[in-house]
């Protein structure tokens, strides 16, 4: 059973990251629920850096850090990446399904310095052709440090292929949080709640933290695909030692298929999966008028396929409507920029991070301002996103427990705890949706809602959250 | 004498480069002036590229496109550059004044590859420790093909020091306009009336256009700097021919003394230039939180002393306040990120290009909303900046005389015709501003309002437009 307790499922495939940052709109509709449950506050400690979960595997040159993504646009590849540190060794990626024989992929290998860091040898080999729906083991390393995994493929790309996403926020926390779940060997719980979080809070953006970090993930990332959206923690700008390159670790580190999607950056790209059409966009890159994220953006939307994909989904970090008073307003300007063309593109679902709590919207827009009419509150539209916040923290920069009042109109359900989500798609028409707070250790569900896809089944379902 | 009929002023020392892009805001105050004057419509034929305008210098390896900027914060500093395109040759830059010795400073060459293009040799040469206040001779290139030009430098800076600033945006056009001055050998002014502009539309951003460009404006910039502002046609993003690198043709050939305010990119920085304080900020570069350009301007807004600079000036290429029904509306998302900063520190003019006609707003701020409140008009405020649009067009994207009905509030003069106008600071608290409609060849003043600086002397000066 998987620590994260996500990667023995055979339908939850893949995991949606969103790293990040929030922003607001607002204003209109009818009340919204604050949950009433209130999440005790614990002091974050550190986790020691020897503890178990950060463990080096065992053997000269043994590959660590794993994690696999999906590797074009269709899902029939897989992007596996992992780091050696004592040499450069092989990044050769050995595959096989149960009926098929041993197949091999060749990669790259990447480097990188950061003031006085230096990376260790950062694989990324890309294993394509595979059959949809299937499950494959695949070994990194040579000799006595082979390591092996597994990951299922999803269903071929089509309207009612069903499918379940995982979906958490600010995942260097989010670990942390489901490290409670992880039985330490010594059994003194206390020790895990450490914040793995973020290599930028740590001196000189201490990139060994992005090294721990990398280990501790893998017990998941290197059996489910995640799909990376990049936060602001990941931008590790750091002028003052000389680092003025944003994203430089993350870049190095993760890759995703943005090539196959005609983006020209790893921080933009989409990728279809079974029923879905999934558009991660960059809260931290330029997003103005003619410049490259937006040409794409502009292009892209006309190409979603709904009879292929009717699911439209959205992944950014900094959330457009959030009601919390922790990064209040920040995704504004993105949301001037892009919200028209949300609506009539009709995207069901835009999910983000960045501010540590829950929130789930209404279905709102605000686009009817045009500086003159000073129409500028957000109002019910069914063509509009649910927009949900999981930005779930509990990290360095505390839990947002700070809220508007009274509850912004678009906000229909916020909770101020951590938690991670399901988006289950049954089929073209409706799909469940569920929040899990995770409490005290367990999952309880705490939040809701049977969506109905914007293209096929446009009904107001903006109203249907369970009790 | 200047065939920009600006190089031979002593006082009209720096000519602020707006390149652009334009967005709005705007409603609520009392009725603007929208001038009846109509420029008439001329069809704009490119000029050949044998005309003498673009004349390549005769000799081997002679240096060409010569052009200075600010080399520094205080004015103390040049930047020289030039572009051979025989062989490297040299880099240096030979400089004296009346009263010192020659002295020699070196520099560095740099080259770049767009599609089939392959630029010259371009040469950056900065030379430093100067006088205030002085006129330097200087040569660049070797033997038989030596070239010398001048500079003077601004006053130091200083509360009191008097400088005129002369502006002009999107300078392909407006140079192209400036065109109609020159004496053609032939006296054929028709051949003149081309459009210089735009390398990106020409097919594969044919980057001989750069050139002939750079040769064409030499007559000005070789003595006198401009301060660069980066625009949408800089972007030369154009994936479909594997160019996918935002501004490279001119990052490589247009440099600016970026490091010396803690800026960590070319395209936004600021210099002090004798009472001023310019800050010049990037419409397509990513603005918004946590990122290089907005974590800079955070930290360097406060470091403006009006003591030292009395006046705050910025530059950017798309503006936020425009009452054209071009780019209407497209500077909004960098305006809700910055605009309240620019009312907290006071800004006295904000300047900018784009959009291809003439605009000058009253003092307003839109900064009052926060979802909930539905306030969203901009309103009079004597905190806030004028917004002056200087984007001088002709070009392929025609004049802007599609206006807004009625005119907006917050617009207090507006013309679709070209021009260019001067800033002249006469001391802590006044300055005098004009503008000039380019009139079939003539300049002619259509625009003037004293400025009164919002540190010393912070009065209402909307209203006070000569007629
Ligand atoms: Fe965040
Ligand atoms: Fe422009």
């Amino acid at each position: 059973m998987s620590v994260l307790g996500l990667a023995s499922s055979r339908t939850a495939a893949a995991i949606v990251v969103v790293l990040g940052l929030v922003l607001s709109l607002g204003v209109v509709c009818n009340g919204g629920k604050t949950s009433s449950f209130v999440r005790r506050v614990e002091k974050t400690v550190d986790m020691p850096l020897d503890s178990d979960v950060f463990k080096v595997p065992p053997g000269f040159n043994a590959p660590q850090q794993v994690h696999i993504t999906q590797g074009d646009q269709l899902g029939a590849a897989v992007i596996v990446s992992w780091v050696t540190v004592d040499e450069p060794g092989s990044s050769t990626v050995l595959y096989w399904s149960a009926n098929s024989k041993k197949k091999k992929a060749n990669g790259k290998i990447t480097t990188y310095k950061f003031y006085n860091y230096t990376s260790g040898y950062i694989h990324h080999t890309t294993v394509r052709n595979l059959k949809f729906n299937t499950k494959y083991y695949y070994v990194v390393g040579i000799g006595h440090t082979e390591r092996k995994f597994w990951f299922i493929t999803p269903p071929e790309v089509g309207p009612d292929a069903t499918y379940t996403f995982g979906l958490i926020g600010e995942p260097m926390t989010q670990i942390r949080h489901y490290s409670l779940r992880i039985k330490p060997p010594e059994g003194t719980r206390r020790l895990f709640v450490g914040d793995l979080s973020y290599a930028d809070h740590y001196p000189n953006h201490d990139n060994v933290r992005w090294d721990t970090w990398g280990r501790f993930i893998e017990r998941s990332v290197a059996y489910q695909p995640w799909i990376w959206t990049a936060g602001n923690h990941e931008i590790d700008f750091a002028p003052e030692i000389g680092e003025t390159k944003p994203f430089k670790p993350y870049s190095h580190r993760y890759h995703v298929p943005y090539e196959s999607s005609g983006s020209t950056s790893p921080f933009w790209y989409s990728i279809k999966r079974a029923s879905s059409y999934i558009i991660a966009l960059s809260s931290y890159s330029a997003y103005g008028t003619y410049i490259p994220q937006y040409t794409w953006l502009q292009e892209e939307l006309p190409k979603v396929n709904r009879s292929e994909a009717p699911w439209l989904i959205v992944l950014m970090h900094s959330p457009w409507y959030n009601s919390y008073n922790y990064h209040y307003m920040e995704g504004e300007t993105m949301r001037v920029m892009y919200e028209p063309w949300f609506v009539k593109y009709k995207v069901d679902v835009v999910f983000a991070g960045h501010v540590h709590a829950y929130e789930r919207s209404e279905r709102v827009s605000n686009v009817a301002y045009n500086i003159v009419n000073g129409i500028c509150k957000p109002v019910k539209d069914q063509s509009a996103p649910v927009y949900i916040t999981i930005g779930d923290g509990g990290n360095i920069e505390g839990l947002a427990t700070n809220m508007t009042e009274p509850q912004l109109d678009y906000s229909a359900y916020r909770e101020a705890s951590f938690g991670h989500a399901t988006f289950d798609i049954k089929n073209r028409t409706h799909a469940y949706y569920s929040w899990h707070r995770n409490q005290d250790g367990y999952a309880v569900k705490a939040d809701s809602i049977w969506f109905f896809n914007r293209f096929y089944h446009p009904v107001d379902d903006s109203t249907t959250a369970e009790p």
